[in-house]
Order: structure tokens, then C-alpha cells, then sequence
């Protein structure tokens, strides 16, 4: 069949990830630990498949992890979201980004986001008929020109998406950033899509700037996290969407007849683990502070040249000093001849990205990140 | 924000589940089980958890369930798929029906379907901007007349949906059905999607006749089907679909981006059950006729006549000799009055359906059947 999304290939994670086995290399690439998350988690999920929780959950997610969202975000966002008509759960944050794109982007609206950006958003808004609008953010720091930004609103635009923690530029929003944000768009009905699966991957004391604890934004906002990252489980496929009434019941429209409902005792699993361990996202800055320390000293003897990093779990170096190659055929034969899988920033950019940046994955051990750095000192 | 859906409420499974719930009634609404699957599946996903497959699976599904999947059906349909470049992992059969139609129908194609049909199907054509054309099949026997068919076909048609054994009417496709479909499709590019999620619960020796038994038609189709149904654990939520690798191509464009994976853990255990036990799913029939063989003589005595029951595991009656309610008000009545929470047929028709028909599930503990059929025989 002729094709609906002609210039599309595979993703740039499966196509790292199946290099990386290819050649044996270690993989940086694909965000995802190699390590286990929590035995508590586990156990969780063979008593409930024991208990016969096997069947359909309900459509918006189980009560008890719902409950357990609205709780966590009220102590963290100083905001109660509404349990019933507020929460959703999602197979992943991927399934919740694109239920939101479809159910606010219309035919031939305007679509805002912030290159590099994550590459899931650009096929959604694709396929919902919407026209995507890039602003190219520049390292090191990828802050948002708000002049730029500005000019770049119109009265088509219907949805900003941004995403903090980014990845893969490694950069954290601020207050302000939001406020900025807020002062540009609120005299039109424009839609934010906030996608923050890194909210409890902060570092250096910095606090994650929830658009949920913004009191005019969240009225218009969608919030996405998921707790793949939080609870090193990114197999399992739980993630939420945070909405007001209004915007949830058009983001359910199309969750309920795109998946319907999630995996029952992974959800139930979950929020066992959210009661009883409440203390195990805030030990996680700290947790993957010490493995980006790590790598970024590793690498001090290289000629990589390594970038500020303020949350997630990726790290941007510069290779400038050791290849002309542009960043993709880089990542192709680093993978080759040195072993080590990347993933390089221009796949997250529309226009060219003449920089010779890549990003590392740190959610590893630190044996696995040993062994990497090794081998990169040796380019 | 203005709806995309605007004429679409929430589910009549959402919405009768919790009725049901709220009136403490006996639940032979919502298709799942009262009871769960094979100890050895359990048993297997806790295993696979605690061995640490907690990590993305492969966006087009794990190796080792794809492999189980051409196995099992080159053994039933005497066509064996490519693992690599056919068969897709999804969340549930619900998230292969929209990826395939999200890939295949564009602005303006037409789509067929027989209403009654299933309900995810009309809100994934409205969101890609094809027009559904319905032919509305008639009780008891719900055939596809296929002069009216023929009729129904344009230039713009792009895709027929069907479903067998079919949800909600308990009628199967025999090879005829798809040899007329076959006739009336072949001169045009048209593309056919077979939902076949109850293919291994079809009664009284009869076969599943698959669009991917049909060496032309299996060319031009994708087939849906999942693990819910025949393993007795709806909410573990793992599906795929099969179709010939272009149009696969075009499916796993979308799937990346709606859900990118499936639950890891869940897939390999699935793999291990089909493998270790294929007997399983050639026992579904005898286990399944037996209920609704006990269900239709419980209802001997009760006012209820009840149609035929070829395939899935719902039964339809008739209530016309108790009642001149419209079906959802009578479903609605008998939930808060006679304690049982049934499906009305007309949910799942566009054009008003002048008969008095509901849906029983029998999916379920043979206790549960005998107090539900008690209940009904005094109306
Ligand atoms: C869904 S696979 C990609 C994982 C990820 O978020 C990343 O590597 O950026
Ligand atoms: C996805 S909930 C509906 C289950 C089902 O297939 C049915 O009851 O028809």
C-alpha cells in the first residue's frame, strides 16, 4: 500500500539496539537500565497474578494505582488532581502522547515543539493532520529563545509540546521557563502536552518544574510520565496522563479504542509499590547522579568532551576533537570499531544539526560503565 | 477543547461493567472471564520477571512469542508467515485494529463493515478520515448478502472489515463467505482486515476458516488476533496481527509510535505456553461449548429465546416475549432488577435495530452461569 507516512523509517533505537547486538558492542543507545528494578515490584506482580487479577482493568486505569498518582503528585506539585476524572492510565508514556495529539490536533493546526525533540511527537501529530512547527534550541544549554517562540505563534496554533527532563538534550526547565511559556500563549486556546518521564531524574539538588504545578498552565495542560524510568522496569508499559476533566474525556475518547486498557496486575503491582516505598523515587537523583559523575570522569582521559547534564539519564558528549564524520555514520562505526552503541542528535532535529554531538545512556552498572569509558578513551 | 469525537461516549462494556458493579448484579456483560488461565502462564510471567526481562521488548514483539505464532499458525491455516517480516506484537488485538486501519485508510477511502460490528472499529476510521459504509446483517442468521455487498463497493473503498467468529452475533465465516469476498474484491486494490480474536472458540466441529487459509485474500489481509481470549486473561493485554510484509511496514510505522512495545515479561511467558502446552487451545471448544450448552438448557424454561451460538463465547437471546423495552433500557432494567448485566445488540449498529436482542457472556464459573440463568428464568 502507498504509504501514509512515506519518509518514516524504523527508529533510531531499534536500529542502535539491533547494531549494538550485531557487533557485540555495549549498548549506550536505547534508554532503557541493564539492571532490575525493585524485588518488592516483582513479587507485587506474581501475587496478583496468583490472586487472579488477570482480567480487563478498567478503562481509565485501577483505582488503587490511580489513587496512588493523585497522592504522589499532590505531595510533590502542590496539586490534587481530580482521581476520577483527572488520571489515565496508558500502555506507556508513548500510548499517552499520542491519545493526546489525536484527541486536540485537528486538521491543519499548528503543532509547536522544541528540536531536538523525542521522536515519537512528529508521526502523531503527522497522522492527526496537524503541521508541526520547529524551534531549534542550541547547545550547550538548548534554552527556549522566547522572542522565537513567539514569532512563531499564529492563530492555527492549537498545541506547545515540550518535554522536561529533556531528552536527549539532558537540559531542565525552570519556573520561569514556564512562566515564559505561559505569558506567550495565554490569551489564545492553546493546549500544552508536557511530557516529564523523567520528573524524578533531577540532579544537582535542581527540583523537577512540573507544568502541573503551574496553576493557569495545568488548566490547559496534559502532564505525561510513565514509571519505566522511575522504577527501571521501561518493559512493563505503565504510563499516566494528568488532564482536567474536559481534555482527559477527549484523551479517553481515543485510549479507549487505541488500547483500551493496560496490563490489570502490572497496574496493581505498581501501586503497591508507590504505598509502600514512597522513599525509592527520591533516593533516585542520587542514585543516577553518582552514575553520570562516574561516566563524565571516566571520560575526563578522552577526547570526548562532555556537556552539562541537568536531569534524565543520558549524557551529551562532543567527538569533535576525534572524527569529521557526520553523527549518524560516527554512532555506525564507534559501534563498529570501538563497541560502544550511541545515538547521535541530528535524528532528533528536522533541520540539519551541524553539530557533532552524541548521547550516552548511563542507566547501566557501573561495570557496564566502565567498560564503555575504557574503550572510548582509547579513541 | 472542542471534541474530535463529538457524538462518542464512553464504552457500553465500560458503562455496563460498572452498572453491574453499582447494582451488585451478576456480570455477564463485559467479555472476560470470572476465572484465570493456565497456572503454568502464571507461573512462567513471575519467572521471565524475576530472571530480569523487564527491559523494551523489540518494538514488532519478542523472538521467541513471534516464532510460537508462525508455528501455531502454520499448523491451523497451512500458511506460514515470516517471523521477521509479517507477524507483529501489539497491546492487545485492540491496538493491531487501529494501527491497521490508522495505516491503511486515508482522507476520504471508504470502509465496509457488518454492523452489528465490534465498536473499536468506526472511531478508528472517523480519526483517519475515512467515511464507514455499513451493510446491516439480519437475525438469526446474520449472513453477508453479497449482492448488497457488491453494491456497497466504489473507486474510493479501501479496506473491509470483518470479524469470526463474530462479536456480538456468535456467527462464523465459512471458506464460502471469504471466496465471495474474494470475488467481489479481487479487481480492485482493496484491503481486508479479519478480526479473529475468538479463533480458537468455535462449536460443534466446525472450523475457524482464517483469512490467512485463503491464499488470495490472505495476500491483501491483515489478521487480528490475541492471547485474552484464549488464555483466560483479557488484561494481560497482548495481541498481534499478521499480514504480508508491505503492509506490515506500514503497521509497525504506526504501532512504533502508538506503543513502541508490549509488556516484556508477558510476551515471553505467552511464548513459553504456547510451546509447552498447544494442546491448550485445541481443548477451548469442548471447554467452551459445554457452558454455553449449560447456559441454553438453564434457559429452557425461562421466557428467553435463544439463537444460535456457532463461535465466542456469547450467546444471544431473545426477550420479546417479556418485555417492549428498547434493548438498552431492557439491559438497563434487568441489571437494577433482575440482578443480571447483560450487552444490548443495538450498541453495536448505526442503523436503529428493530429487534430485541441482548448478549450473554458465558465466559464463565459454572456456578456463576447456573445463578445468573436462575435470576433470568423468573422474568
Ligand atoms: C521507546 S525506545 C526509546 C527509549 C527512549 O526513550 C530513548 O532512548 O530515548
Ligand atoms: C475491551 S472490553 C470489551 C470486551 C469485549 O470484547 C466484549 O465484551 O465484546
Amino acid at each position: 500500500p502507498e504509504s501514509k507516512l512515506p519518509t518514516l523509517g524504523t527508529t533510531i533505537f531499534t536500529q542502535m539496539s539491533a547494531l549494538a547486538t550485531q557487533h557485540n558492542a555495549i549498548n549506550l543507545s536505547q534508554g532503557f537500565p541493564d539492571f532490575s528494578g525493585p524485588a518488592y515490584l516483582q513479587e507485587r506482580l506474581a501475587f496478583h497474578v496468583s490472586q487472579g487479577a488477570n482480567q480487563y482493568a478498567p478503562m481509565i486505569g485501577v483505582l488503587p494505582l490511580r489513587e496512588a498518582i493523585v497522592d504522589k503528585t499532590a505531595a510533590r506539585y502542590d496539586h490534587r488532581p481530580d482521581v476520577n476524572s483527572d488520571v489515565t492510565v496508558t500502555s506507556g508514556a508513548t500510548e499517552a502522547l499520542y491519545a493526546a495529539i489525536t484527541a486536540l490536533v485537528r486538521t491543519g493546526d499548528e503543532v509547536i515543539c522544541f528540536d531536538p525533540s523525542y521522536d515519537s511527537y512528529a508521526p502523531a501529530v503527522e497522522l492527526a493532520g496537524g503541521v508541526l512547527k520547529r524551534i531549534a534550541l542550541q547547545p550547550p544549554g538548548f534554552r527556549v529563545d522566547w522572542a522565537a517562540f513567539r514569532h512563531l505563534l499564529s492563530e492555527k496554533t492549537r498545541l506547545v509540546i515540550l518535554n522536561t527532563p529533556h531528552n536527549p538534550s539532558a537540559t531542565v526547565w525552570q519556573r520561569s521557563d514556564f512562566d515564559a511559556l505561559w505569558q506567550a500563549i495565554a490569551a489564545q486556546e492553546i493546549y500544552v502536552l508536557s511530557d516529564e518521564v523523567y520528573e524524578h531524574i533531577c540532579f544537582d539538588a535542581r527540583g523537577h518544574a512540573s507544568v502541573l504545578a503551574h496553576a493557569d498552565l495545568r488548566q490547559r495542560a496534559v502532564a505525561v510520565s510513565s514509571f519505566g524510568k522511575t522504577f527501571h522496569m521501561t518493559g512493563w508499559k505503565v504510563g499516566y496522563c494528568i488532564a482536567p476533566a474536559a481534555i482527559s474525556a477527549e484523551i479517553r475518547k481515543v485510549h479507549q479504542y487505541l488500547t483500551f486498557s493496560v496490563n490489570t496486575p502490572a497496574q496493581l503491582a505498581l501501586a503497591d509499590m508507590l504505598r509502600a516505598e514512597p522513599e525509592h523515587y527520591r533516593q533516585l537523583p542520587a542514585f543516577y547522579q553518582a552514575r553520570r559523575d562516574r561516566l563524565t570522569q571516566a571520560l575526563a582521559n578522552s577526547r570526548f568532551s562532555v556537556l552539562p547534564c541537568e536531569g534524565t539519564y543520558f549524557l551529551l558528549v562532543d567527538y569533535s576533537a576525534i572524527s569529521d564524520l557526520d553523527d549518524v555514520s560516527f554512532c555506525q562505526w564507534m559501534t563498529r570499531e570501538a563497541g560502544v552503541a550511541t545515538i547521535p542528535l541530528s535524528v532528533f532535529c528536522a533541520e540539519p544539526f551541524p553539530h557533532k554531538l552524541i548521547r550516552l545512556c548511563f542507566a547501566k552498572q557501573e561495570a557496564t560503565l566502565d567498560a564503555a569509558a575504557e574503550r572510548l578513551c582509547q579513541l
